[in-house]
């Protein structure tokens, strides 16, 4: 093998070198994510009153904004859209522009300040996964709204603003970008073969085995062939749903339960990493049957500068397969 | 207007989320960089010695590998693609690899370990981009390589690994897909309009002058319509020339001379900030007369995670036109 590889993603056509050789030491940034007690913190139990009013939250029997919950949605207290308005579509000569209009919801994962999703038990996994698959159900009879974004950013390298364990789902009247690269990789894999392009992937990974991370009964998770970044990992329903906020229970919980295994493992294996995490789903806004939902997860264990960005082209120095067989023999129990 | 405004960039098609609301401090994240002294510097004037052979330099008559040079540019001692050895293109399923065939070049800007681009004379950057195009006219006879990526870091932040002034070069046997996406959007426009994109834009942003930064005979700095990040820059020639490495030497004077006079507009008003830039040609290896060269420059002022990367949404929490007026009004001289 060469020094390097390159490697296409075959859903988005972006291409990636991957370092065969030993990385050097510069290339990563390790920053382990350590959660300081904050007297002050609004998202925990006791400090209701200084959020905005929840919108939801898994509460036993205890009255709305107290305590006596494990999970509560809020509207962020600075949102970067707002729900109130009109689209107000515009062109500005060759420019178009709308109103900043959308949700911006904030899930809190936990009453206690310390608890990760990682740390967390099993159940607060699939509480998050409930709770966007409800607020997305809520959010989607608006018809403003075309996607639907949860996602989470772990750690301030990650770009989280508070160390409380939260998430953050958006509604959008728009299509971001990279969602509909994917739909459009997707529907061409489709049109020429008549099968899922993710369903197509999960089988080939399952079958050679390299780049497997773990599995279980519903769901698989993988080191992308293609990873932008050491340890990516999609974590997939093995069952064909478009939509994530329509995937059943069962299917739910049993991704909620790898997710969590994968994040254990990437806390032992690398130390606590920042990391961000975002589910992909078909827009509501269109038919998109050949889409699979999935989650994206990508640790963030090395310094990218504007460049992989500025050009999306990327370079990655731990290949997935290395990066597959760490986390499948670390024991993140 | 509305708190925030979703903005379409017309040439890939992004969209962008403009606060117009006051930004929040923890928005931002300034590291000015700051050049450390260090004696053991591979690329001061002296130490010739450790680094590979150069294979260009802008000397005095001094012999190769010696003292007495304002430029040299020398392969990466630890490149992520090796001219040596076969493409090998390979199917392995659904995906696609190759060997990490190219070159990986690092252009020393000046002998001086303290010199940066904004800094030096003026010729400073006229000659990094003069090398830029020597390189890119010398290794394009290799027909294995489809595109040229010229670019910098500037600064830890900014993913550079050494602080002596430098930049480097791509020359890879694939096209990127940010390339790929900005010269689909330029051609359907084409297609559309009879009219180059970029020069549309040239055109109306001048007519409008909110967002022009600086200008000269030849050239103009914009802060782009849909900016990802607070002063997002870009630097076109007036002229429609698709390919850099071909624009003729005034031009490449002119664009030299505004980058730099926004370069030390950026020093002056934002602290001296990291900031990548990639100078955008159209590929060698398809015609493209519809595509119009141009520059990148993209400060690193804000924390962004990978939310941003993972979905192509961004959030700029300052408005491209506050941009634009700031660095106008800054004297960079």
């Amino acid at each position: 093998m060469s020094v390097s590889e390159l490697r296409r993603d075959p859903v988005t056509g972006r291409w990636v070198v991957v370092s065969t050789e030993r990385p050097r030491a510069d290339d990563f940034d390790r920053t382990p994510v350590v959660i300081q007690p904050d007297d002050s913190c609004p998202f925990c139990g006791g400090h209701e009153h200084m959020t905005p009013f929840e919108v939801l939250a898994y509460r036993n029997g205890s009255p709305s904004n107290q305590p006596g919950w494990d999970l509560r949605v809020v509207p962020n207290q600075s949102p970067i859209v707002r729900v109130e308005g009109d689209l107000d579509r515009q062109g500005e000569g060759l420019f178009d522009k709308m109103n900043g209009i959308g949700a911006h919801e904030v899930i809190i994962e936990s009453p206690r300040h310390e608890d990760t999703l990682a740390t967390q038990p099993e159940a607060g996994v699939e509480r998050l996964l409930r709770a966007f698959q409800e607020r997305i159900q809520d959010l989607r009879r608006d018809i403003r709204f075309k996607s639907f974004l949860p996602f989470k950013n772990h750690g301030a390298a990650a770009g989280a603003h508070l160390e409380h364990s939260h998430s953050q789902l958006f509604a959008l009247p728009i299509v971001p970008r990279e969602v509909r690269d994917e739909l459009e990789g997707a529907r061409v894999h489709y049109t020429a073969k008549e099968r899922c392009l993710f369903c197509d992937i999960v089988r080939q990974e399952l079958a050679e085995g390299r780049r497997v991370v773990a599995e279980n009964g519903e769901a698989v998770a993988l080191a992308p062939y293609a990873s932008r970044s050491p340890f990516e990992t999609w974590v997939l329903p093995r069952r064909h749903h478009s939509r994530f906020e329509d995937a059943p229970g069962g299917e739910v919980a049993a991704v909620a339960r790898l997710l969590r295994d994968v994040l254990r493992r990437m806390d032992a294996a690398l130390e606590r990493p920042p990391y961000s995490f975002v589910i992909h789903s078909a827009p509501v806004s269109e038919p998109a049957d050949f889409y699979h939902w999935h989650i994206e997860l990508l640790p963030k264990v090395t310094r990218f500068g504007a460049f992989e960005w500025a050009t999306g082209f990327h370079r990655n120095p731990t290949p997935p397969e290395t990066a597959a067989k760490v986390l499948r023999e670390t024991n993140g129990a």
